[in-house]
């Protein structure tokens, strides 16, 4: 019996150890992560689609795409239309991957007549600090 | 013996029914959440100190403030003196109550001479999707 609950605890420690190796590896990928802000401004008076289009696209990736970690989208409260999504990859390869998926190009083409500008500035992370599960 | 065993699985289990709420809690919470865009730009002959200055806040502020959610903060690899900040606090309250800490404070004051401008610009959340501990 003495045994059978050290395996049991054995399995929970291992498990405990699992789950701080995950993140330790996932604080040593962020050098090679590319992170990007993309600054959108979007007719208005398409700006309900064009935020369908969007989370359809944001939560495919994340579901389907390995390398794509982490989407924020904002948007301006005085100017709903003025959007702002933080984007993360694993590298450069994850992302020159991720606009060649079908959901991707789906996207793209939907909001082709409702995005009036779209700029791109890529950025490094200073610091990220985080409650779990946030 | 067998009453142990049970003891210590009833503890096992509490702890992952409490993680799991712990999730539940924080997706309900979104709605009132205060969110917000803080873009700075540095002095860049004291960008390093910044950097410094910033992150330490930020991670105190997670350790110590339950209503202190998520930091973000990215440079832009053209210019790393021009810095945006992705904001996430549980509610208003919780901000009001963050900018009276002594962290906060000391923050404000060791960077007062470094910032050459601040917009804080408030924002909602279209749209988050992440892998799970990113």
């Amino acid at each position: 019996m003495k045994i059978l609950i050290n395996k049991r605890w054995s399995l929970v420690i291992l498990l405990f150890v699992f789950l701080i190796a995950m993140n330790a590896t996932v604080m040593s990928q962020s050098k090679t992560q590319m992170v990007r802000l993309a600054k959108i401004k979007v007719d208005p008076a398409q700006l309900d689609k064009y935020n369908a289009a969007l989370k359809e696209q944001m939560t495919t990736a994340i579901k389907v795409e390995p390398g794509v970690l982490t989407y924020y989208a904002v948007s301006d409260k005085k100017d709903p239309s003025s959007i702002t999504i933080l984007e993360i990859y694993a590298d450069t390869s994850a992302y020159n991957l991720h606009i060649t998926t079908p959901h991707f190009k789906k996207y793209k083409d939907v909001v082709k007549d409702m995005v009036k500008s779209l700029e791109l500035v890529d950025v490094n992370i200073v610091g990220v600090a985080k409650k779990r599960d946030h």
